[in-house]
Order: C-alpha cells, then sequence, then structure tokens
C-alpha cells in the first residue's frame, strides 16, 4: 500500500473483475462490455443502467469549470452511454461527495445544471446520497434508461462491409480542453466556443433514439475517449478490423481554423476527441442512403462517413488511409512523426 | 468556495434537492426518502435502488479497515438498504475512485470481499467505473434489489399502538468503533470481536425477506445511523410519534461487558450504535405474537420490542421512558449530563 496502482489500467481492472465474478448467475441480465447494463423488464422492455464518476484533478478541476456546467456536464456523460443503447433517459441517482472548497452558492449551482438536463430529457433524479471528504470532490452519477428490446444497440453487432458512420463532426471538445488547460490570456471567439462545448455539450436525444430503432445500424456505442480509442470496443466485440479515411474526414471550418491557429494536427484532433456525448455507429452498406435519407428529412443534417468495417480472423486494429494507402498512426496519444 | 459548506448538512441537501426536482415527473416510480427508490416493473414486481458512498477519511481510514473488509462492508451497507424494503438482492454497480496508497494487491483482495458477499447473496457486479484520484479514495455503490409489490415495506406505513421491534440486540459496531479509534496496544477477546463485528457485519437475509412479506410488519428500515436517529424517519414519514424503554431494553451481555470495563453508557451504545446492518421494525400490536412465532420457528431467535408507536398531531420526536417515566435524553449525539 505505498504507491498508487501502476499496473493495472481501467482495462486491467475490467480483466481482474471478469476473471473475479464470471461463476455469478446474470439473472438474465447483460453486464460488463457496452455502454450500459441490460435488465429486462419483459419480453418487450428492458432498463439500461450504466454508473461513471468524475472525480477533481482527474476530471475536472474546480478553478476552471463552473458549478452548473459541473452539475449539467455531469449527467450529460452518464445519459449519453444511455442514449448509446438506443434507449431514452428515465431516472438518475447521484453520489455527491464533497471535498474540500464547496460551499453553499456552489451546490446551489450544481444543481441547477443538474436539474436543467434532467428536464430536457424528462429524466427524475430518484435518489442519492451526499457526504463530505476531507480531501476531494467526487461526482458518481448511475443513470438508467428503457428501451424496446427490438431497439437495444450494442457494440457487438458491426459486420465486415458496414459503413462507419458519425452524427456530428468531431474534435471540438478536445479543441475546447487545449485552449483551457493552455491558460491563454486572451481567447478569440472560435476558441470560446470550443471551450464552451467542452463545458456544456449537448445531447443527440432524438438522433439516438432514431438510430436505436432503426434495424439498419448494426452496432452503436457513445464518444467518450475519442473515435480511434472507442471504435477499438466494437472491433473487438464484433470481431471485425476497420479502415478509416484521414484524406477526407468531416471537419468543420471552425474546428479547422482553431487547428491552424493553434498548430494542431486536424485528423489527431478529429480522432482522438473525447467528451463528444454523440453516437458512434455502424450501418449496413446497402441500406445506409435509406437511413441517412429518414435521418435527413428528420434532421436537415447527413450522418457523415468516416470509414468502412472489414472482415479479419483475429486482428481488431484500425487502417489509418490516406490516398488509398495505409498510413501508420497511434492516435490512442499520439502520433508517429515520420 | 473558500470553505466546505457548514449550513447545508444531509437533510439541508435533500431538502434543497427537493425543492429543485420537485416539478419534474417520477413515471410511476416513487424516489427520495426512503431505504430505496421504487421502480416498478410491473403490477406484480418492482424493482429497488439505492446509492451509497463510503470515503476514505469520512467513513474508512485506509490503515485501519483490510481491503478485504471494505470490499465487503461497502457492499453490504448498500444490500442492507435492499433488504430493509423486503426486497431480494439482484445486482450491484460499482463505482470505484483509486486513490494514493492503492497497490494491485489491495484491489485484489478488495474485489475478494466484494464478491464474497455478491456470492453470497447471488447477486452479481453488473457493471461501474474505475478511475485514478491524486487525492483519496472513494467507493460508490448501486444496488438494486426486485421485490413483490405487496412485500414492499416503506418508513412511513408505522400507526398509532404498533411495537417497535428489532432482530438483533445493537451495540456492537459503536463498540467497535470506538475501540478501533482508541489506538489501545492491546484488546480483549470480546473487544477483538466487536471489532471485527464492525469491519465484516453480517446481513439477516432471510429475516429481512420473511418480515417483507409478513403483512403484520407495517414498516421497516435499515439501522445505519442508530436506532435514535434512524427511527425519526418512520416517526416523520408516518406522522406519529414513539416511546423507547431504556431501563430495559435487550443488551447482551457482551455488550453490557465492554461498557463495564470502557466506562460507556450501555443505553447510549445500544440506541445510538450506526452500521448494524439489521431492520428496525414497526408491527401492528395484536398480530406481534403470530409474526413473533412464525420467526422464531424459522430462526430460533425473537423478535426484540424496544418500544412503542403513540399518535401524534405534529410531534414526530422519541419519548425516553425509564420506570414509567420520561427521561430528557438526546442521543443524537450524547446525553444532557444532569
Amino acid at each position: 500500500m505505498t504507491q498508487q496502482s501502476k499496473e493495472l489500467n481501467e482495462i486491467g481492472i475490467i480483466n481482474l473483475i471478469k476473471a473475479k465474478f464470471s461463476t455469478l448467475p446474470l439473472h438474465g441480465a447483460e453486464g460488463i462490455g457496452d455502454d450500459c447494463a441490460i435488465i429486462p423488464i419483459n419480453q418487450e422492455e428492458s432498463f439500461v443502467i450504466t454508473t461513471d464518476t468524475l472525480t477533481e484533478g482527474s476530471h475536472f478541476l474546480m478553478e476552471k469549470i463552473t458549478p452548473f456546467d459541473l452539475g449539467y456536464k455531469s449527467l450529460v456523460s452518464n445519459f449519453s452511454d444511455v442514449l448509446a443503447m438506443g434507449a431514452k433517459a428515465q431516472f438518475s441517482f447521484l453520489a455527491l461527495t464533497i471535498g474540500k472548497g464547496v460551499s453553499d452558492p456552489w451546490l446551489g449551482q450544481f444543481f441547477d445544471g443538474y436539474r436543467s438536463i434532467s428536464q430536457e430529457l424528462n429524466a427524475p433524479l430518484l435518489g442519492g446520497d451526499t457526504t463530505t471528504s476531507p480531501y476531494s470532490t467526487t461526482i458518481t452519477i448511475t443513470a438508467i434508461g428503457r428501451v424496446k428490446n427490438s431497439s437495444i444497440k450494442r457494440r457487438s453487432g458491426a459486420k465486415a462491409g458496414d459503413i462507419i458512420a458519425i452524427c456530428r463532426p468531431t474534435g471540438l471538445s478536445l479543441a475546447g480542453l487545449k485552449l483551457i488547460l493552455a491558460n491563454k490570456r486572451w481567447y478569440s471567439e472560435e476558441e470560446v466556443k470550443a471551450i464552451n462545448f467542452h463545458h456544456h455539450p449537448t445531447l443527440l436525444t432524438e438522433e439516438s433514439l432514431l438510430l436505436g430503432e432503426s434495424s439498419e445500424v448494426t452496432s452503436m456505442m457513445d464518444i467518450s475517449d475519442g473515435i480511434a480509442k472507442d471504435l477499438l470496443h466494437i472491433l473487438k466485440l464484433s470481431n471485425v478490423k476497420a479502415k478509416i479515411f484521414i484524406d477526407n474526414f468531416p471537419i468543420t471550418n471552425e474546428i479547422e481554423y482553431l487547428c491552424q491557429t493553434n498548430g494542431w494536427d486536424p485528423a489527431e484532433i478529429f480522432f482522438t476527441s473525447g467528451e463528444e456525448y454523440s453516437p458512434l455507429i455502424t450501418v449496413s452498406r446497402d441500406k445506409f442512403d435509406s437511413l441517412n435519407e429518414r435521418y435527413r428529412s428528420k434532421f436537415g443534417r447527413e450522418l457523415l462517413k468516416i470509414g468502412v468495417i472489414e472482415p479479419t480472423i483475429n486482428n481488431h486494429s484500425i487502417e489509418w488511409i490516406a490516398n488509398d494507402k495505409q498510413r501508420e498512426r497511434d492516435y490512442n496519444g499520439y502520433i508517429h512523426t515520420r
């Protein structure tokens, strides 16, 4: 007990848990591995449940985010996992550990932010626990959704030939984070927009529900650690690999401008931006156009293609393609510079 | 944001939440106020859900409790709330924030303890989140149970005339805590037993289920903050008051011995011991004997009477009675010495 665990990363801990708990019966539920666990209600419906923690120093800095945005974003990050299952947000439970530097007005504003997204989603806070810590503030939320069994989207359904798509261009969240950490004295209008998105991301609620109800969608998940990392979960659980096109990806002009002015690589920003809280999906190739047509007629925007799923025996990796050639990239943190 | 919230205690925060969230529809569920929230499955059954946090420095001291016991006790404290609703333990979700001083062996033993009670209750770990903190370790568990609607026990059902009872003598947990904090160089056999109970409390699973199924039981809750404090929740939600007998209460010889040798007031130990993880119930007076008979024939022990429920207009307090006279006591922390 002399040092913090270095060897066990999150994957290591999940494997430890799987090994220790594999013999316990699941009572018809589906457990660890997807955005949410699934607990059947009856033949037609299920609850989906997820738990996520934001802890001071690791996930947020008290002096950088307003209590309103922190309350809002904490719940967004949980319900985003619920939406990514194709489910409708229903209830939340909040375990709030109050650390040093938290005042009564802070708490009031935190709950105002929490309520604003609860109200938007019509999903009440149903219970929880408040505790104080002599150290730091930690927020753990359990979010519950309800879904028709026929609409449940898992990470395990991608098939060779499927098109990989997203609902909105990524990158703004990471751009915002980089700008926050840069501690600049002055931010441009575009930079403020990125920072605001990082602190106050919007959910694609109706879009996620439509994708859940659409049989063309073979897998869906939440973009929380960046496409480059998140897609690997779909690839592993679906036993497929992927090609992603880095010479022609749907980056916005505003993010491209931020990359130019700050000296960032646009592809890295686009494919590694986490906390995006929008869906990453795979779609049956020959049904993509009909899905896209329904999507466009409802939302006035198109689904954005970023790659394709390919068959594999045992290689669940991403091939990064530019000008029809494979490029060596490691977007789990950095780019090989050569 | 310069100091930790002093004004808002847990009740204050719950009232703040109630005020802010009262306008959101509950979709048929019951929220804040009882041991668990209740989410209906269908006409016959419901899920009950609770969230509880244990945080380093406030709820446990790393150097005082083994990781096995910490994993075990964290889950016990949550499923105890589930059992107190009359429900059967079903699933848990674990949000573990790993702070300084946590090693891989520590994690392995923590999960061994967590698994041992999961296995005992046949209630698998269904999901969660692991995060690291530069500060301290925090454990938040969401526990889910399943219950027939006819067996749900609330805090709000106590009626004037009911008998107040418990399933096992209280006091051992507080005795253990006092002994742990005393940092003695040497502990007697009886003292070690109390310390062990505080770190590794047992659940009364079958007892709770029987009480849930028994219509004689009008209200039930988990003893987590001590009878003197917990009973107030039943009194308020049931709009009744109570008489508790402090001249004749079912203390065990071993706890009385610990009180004698350590100079503690037995009644204070008995009525303020928290983390007992056993049920506090009210029972219809004229049906107590038949319930007690069923209870004894199944478990070989009797229910233990500690007081009676009385009518009130608006006073939800406890009268402490000795030799048929009311005595002034404030067991929310200390005894008025006079």
